[in-house]
């Protein structure tokens, strides 16, 4: 059989984004056991390169083995008991799937809806609250995917703590393009995708638990429901001081890509970074509206590296994203849900996000427009 | 922060195996989107070779965006429901970490029990049946990497089916080193890992489900407790026609691996791969049997690429078999559980199973011996 070429591509959709030449290579690196001493010393360092990333001292910070829809699953099954109240914050696809989530690990769950395109009112949390004062957490995306939308983290998190609650932020977009400070917003547990602003192929899930969320674990009457996730095993493999014990074999390569990805975002500085997403957004902003095209979430809430548009008038949404793959060789995404068909979700994520790349699909834009 | 160099080293212990030039250049091309058409050809590729490989026509054969400990959580969990009885042999770790799975998911499960180092015996299987005929299904490992052992995989699932019982079976380490024949064996749910004898790094695993486990899955009075883990929504991305549904992002540059580590093993011919394996263990066992050393398991059940052997006397396990690291740039495993400390595991797997790293591993191992 004939070996797989990737046509070049452009990656301007939802995810992934680009890969940079270092990281592709670094993943080719030989492959080495998963207990050899020498990677475990790269586990170390990548564990402390995402507490800076996150911005937390949690001892608990490692990547999961699996995509970041595991992760969300963990957080949840990992704090969640049969019968405990969650509150979750729907805005968009990600906010359903946690309440799926949670409902199939047998929590209660109060949903608070918000219309899509808007962030999490948290007016409307605050009175899920009071009327569950017994809920056991509040989980909420900080960066919604599907909708371009960012929700005021520090707030929802300052609400939980103030009510006794847990947190649990679903930051899969955000890390890396916007500011997470795990520590300052006093977040229980946290998790984000290497595909999106950390630009390292998809396949890993960065989590973080606070020392809060470990108490919650230990004080549990019934196991975790699932074996791969439970946090107490899989810590005698990313935490055992000298021996790690066996739990399952780590993606020895895939690791070596997260670390040169987060060697080159903290080499940038986070600071950096996020200005770089900010210039990108704003040039994009330019381009496109003056092409007439209208943006869909409100200017203070939009997310800089994921941005949803309107679909043009007279534009169809499937050919034309098909032309731009086509004949330009970029991807960009379109709408999730209610917003199928009436949008397109643009990424500026990681070592996509460059002024020249956002001239390159304004231009490709300008050209299939009716 | 500097980039990460592992060190040289020869892969014999009970996985990673080495992974050839070739897989690891495929990982390394450009990143391309997991809804990109020309991704969902490959992913179409895929499992055309997994169903070769697994040789079986199962519609639903893909592989599970995670380690194969997931991929034995799915199969239990996506077939058991709260109350069912799941009939368990257990001869080594993995088929307790089964049993486990199984409790997790609300199962009853009656454990058979063998000996550590002995195959799962069939006629202790089939009392335990007798005992409990309501059982929905047995699950046991075809080849146990903490033993070396191969169990009759076609007599075990022989007997499942002719008491109406599904069968699980995993052959994590089998695959691509031994005969593999789901539908020969008639198995309903048979996963295995990447990082064996398919020598592509660690991350993936291959799963394949019968009809009769589908029709199982539709009968379900309750959904499958984890979300990720729903066989039905996961198919929407695996199985759509034309547009696939968004259920989570693929590990795309991990899957350009495994293609290419699959057109590997299909180009040499799945006979040709087990006779390389047997021959390589031949070459192995008079090596070793002339340094003195002695096998664990008698010869008509062993693994040829999982081999244990009992510590020669006067060596210390950890001390030598971090000489064999440092000195010589071999891995080989220790024991686990009851045989911590008394074996080591000797890997003979894909890439790494070769006459010359037989010789090699001999020539260290005499060097070390007191």
């Amino acid at each position: 059989m004939n070996a797989f070429s990737p046509p070049p591509r452009l990656l301007m959709g939802p995810g992934p984004s680009n890969v940079s030449p270092e990281v592709l290579a670094a993943q080719a690196r030989p492959t080495i056991g998963h207990l050899d001493p020498s990677f475990v010393g790269l586990m170390d360092r990548i564990k402390d390169q995402l507490r800076l990333a996150f911005r937390t001292d949690n001892r608990v910070t490692f990547p999961l083995s699996a995509p970041a829809s595991l992760a969300m699953e963990m957080a949840l099954v990992t704090l969640l008991e049969p019968g405990d109240t969650a509150i979750i914050a729907q805005n968009g696809v990600f906010g359903g799937r946690m309440a799926e989530i949670a409902q199939r690990a047998g929590a209660e769950v109060r949903l608070v809806s918000v219309e899509w395109g808007k962030p999490v009112d948290p007016e409307a949390v605050r009175a899920s609250i009071l009327e569950a004062p017994q809920a056991k957490l509040l989980a909420f995306v900080h960066a919604e995917t599907s909708t371009g939308v960012r929700s005021d983290a520090a707030s929802l998190c300052a609400l939980a703590r103030e009510a006794g609650l847990l947190s649990v932020v679903d930051t899969v977009t955000g890390l890396g393009g916007i500011p997470v400070s795990v520590d300052e917003w006093q977040a229980d547990a946290v998790y984000a995708g290497t595909q999106k602003c950390l630009s390292a192929p998809p396949g890993l899930a960065p989590i973080t638990f606070s020392d809060r969320a470990v108490s919650a674990v230990k004080a549990r009457k019934t196991p975790i429901q699932s074996w791969f996730l439970d946090l107490g095993l899989m810590l005698g493999y990313w935490e055992g001081e000298g021996a790690r014990s066996y739990h399952h074999t780590a993606p020895v390569n895939a690791l070596y890509g997260l670390h040169e990805s987060l060697s080159r975002l903290l080499g940038e500085g986070l600071e950096t970074a996020w200005a770089r997403h900010r210039a990108a957004h704003d040039r994009l902003v330019e381009r496109l509206q003056g092409l007439g095209i209208a943006f869909v979430v409100d200017k203070e809430h939009r997310l800089p590296q994921l941005n949803t548009v309107w679909l043009p008038e007279g534009v169809k949404d499937v050919p034309e994203r098909r032309r731009l793959l086509d004949e330009f060789g970029i991807e960009i995404g379109g709408g999730l849900g209610p917003l199928a068909g009436r949008i397109w979700r643009i990424g500026l994520m990681g070592e996509t996000c460059r002024i020249e790349n956002v001239d390159r699909l304004a231009e490709a834009i300008a050209a299939v427009l009716p």
